[in-house]
């Protein structure tokens, strides 16, 4: 089979490509080729089969039908421009998140107009398409209505990738990431990014900057259960979801102060202490718009599969990044 | 005040035209210059101010821009592709649902760059953005999963006039109608056409066919109470909107059983025998997937009406289309 990955140079593209070439197969079909897309040229890897990759910008005319002119059979797209930028920007992130998707979209439907063609799309979403009103608790029938151009336009992706789903012109699976975390490298523009840099830099002990009081609750995964959900879901069965297209992940509803915690059992004081409180109402006031918890039993009925707890996510993070090092002890 | 009506040569946009002439004000500021456009050129009509009409197809380059450039204080928005052409035809659904509207939000924020301009816009959407699950009452806070192209472009819509709103480039709100009953005239080519012809031939002494079970149950307002809707709309504080910008009308839950005991009630025997039961599975199948109730109470506390009894929606019929003229009794 042949595999496009769209926004394969991020953090989530680079984990989700090499697990792929190290499975070498989707659903016991062995993998001959992959494409790795992105808006800059994604690094290679090692793979036994075919591999090449693109530098290409879907929003612009005709970058995602030569994306399609080879027909792949699975496509993962989370190529996106994040909610700070989104919401700065507003052109571009219509732009990018919004045109974009619908341009691959498209492309995939005229291309089964010459003749039949029906791939695997993988969709990734966000929480953030929830907004208000904000139960402790969302199930995955409560109104989507975000409340930045980020979520708006996430969320007109998900009404897309249901309505070309059911007329059969791909068959579609959307997934809602929680917030990552712990994000390996360097802070982006998401006003998430001390979900992760509050337990990444003092792991290495260096200092991080907390915006918001400890008392903020909010849902998350790790960048290793994200690239699990992708994996699964180019493998389930897609009969079950009829017009619920896309699934919130499971995750682990937590406080800043439960990562606190998590991060003094695993690390010691002396990485909590590397943390300064310096408050940002800009930030507050946005992270304040966010959902804390989500019943998703659906996704776990499906078999999706995330973290417990915080300090297994901390675990997950030594492993994967770190070379299984844990920091000295305070 | 200068309004704007696109979609004006419609069932609702010649009764909402008439209305506001006839009323001459909205929120007490009158009105000194009205707009009516259509893809067809509507009707002109006795009015004090300045009145032009104008033939135009919004999702053609320019045309909103056009439309826009002089800066109408209040605009309604319900031009559309009914529900059965758009799902007939894939690409003029969303060339004209979808990219039309957003041509008209986007020549809105355009204009709002060069010198403020944030018009009222009033957009119609619809009860078939609901779709799956579908409990037999559903709230504002709903998921809104819609069934066909039509529902899922009327719901993107919906989600752009939110996120336009909430950045101030517009003060927009939506309306979800009931299914409207009785629409004067002739059927168009919407799957609920005989949700109204049922009433509307026999009350003329003419047949009717009946494609479905008298079980099925929906969602109901007259002409007259959805124009009382837009003109409410337009009136309205928004203020206490928040993020859920578009509303759910309120409505009579009935069924067909329920319509034609109005009918006997109102116009006899003679009327009810009328009705030819012929049914049609194709516009079965597409009537299960809609839905039968709603919890309106949103609606309501803002101020919006509708009717209570089928009685009362066909004496409204008899009232403004048959010049009150009860049909002979059997």
């Amino acid at each position: 089979m042949h595999i496009l990955i769209i926004g394969a140079a991020g953090m989530i593209g680079r984990k989700l490509s090499r697990a792929l070439a190290a499975a070498g197969t989707v659903n016991g079909r062995p993998i001959r080729r992959m494409t790795l897309a992105d808006i800059i040229v994604p690094e290679a890897l090692d793979f036994g089969g075919d591999i090449e990759t693109v530098a290409t910008d879907l929003s612009r005319p005709g970058a995602a039908s030569a994306l399609i002119a080879s027909r792949p059979d699975l496509i993962f797209h989370f190529a996106a421009i994040v909610s700070g930028e989104a919401e700065a920007d507003f052109e571009k992130g219509y732009s990018v998140n919004l045109d974009g998707t619908r341009a691959l979209f498209e492309a995939i439907r005229l291309a089964g107009l010459e003749r039949p063609y029906t791939p695997r799309v993988v969709f990734t979403s966000s929480i953030v398409v929830f907004g208000e009103p904000l139960p402790p608790v969302i199930s995955d029938t409560h109104c989507v209505t975000p409340l930045t151009s980020y979520g708006t336009q996430k969320a007109i992706c998900e009404l897309l990738l249901a309505d070309y789903s059911r007329r059969g012109i791909f068959d579609g699976i959307g997934i809602r990431l929680p917030t990552i975390s712990i994000r390996p490298g360097k802070p982006n523009k998401a006003a998430s990014g001390f979900f992760s840099s509050i337990l990444r830099e003092p792991l290495i002990g260096e200092e991080a900057v907390l915006p918001v009081s400890e008392n903020v609750r909010h849902w998350f995964a790790s960048p290793r259960a994200a690239k699990g959900f992708l994996l699964h879901a180019a493998e389930i069965d897609t009969g079950s979801l009829g017009q619920l297209r896309t699934i919130t992940m499971p995750g682990l509803s937590a406080t800043v102060g439960d990562q606190i915690e998590a991060l003094r059992r695993v690390a010691g004081d002396a990485a909590t202490q590397l943390i300064r409180r310096e408050p940002n109402e800009t930030i507050a006031n946005i992270i304040s718009g966010w959902p804390q918890g989500f019943d998703a039993r659906r996704a776990e009925a499906l078999g999706f599969r995330a973290e417990t707890s915080f300090e297994e996510i901390i675990r997950v993070h030594i492993e994967d990044e770190l070379e299984s090092r844990l920091p000295e002890r305070a």
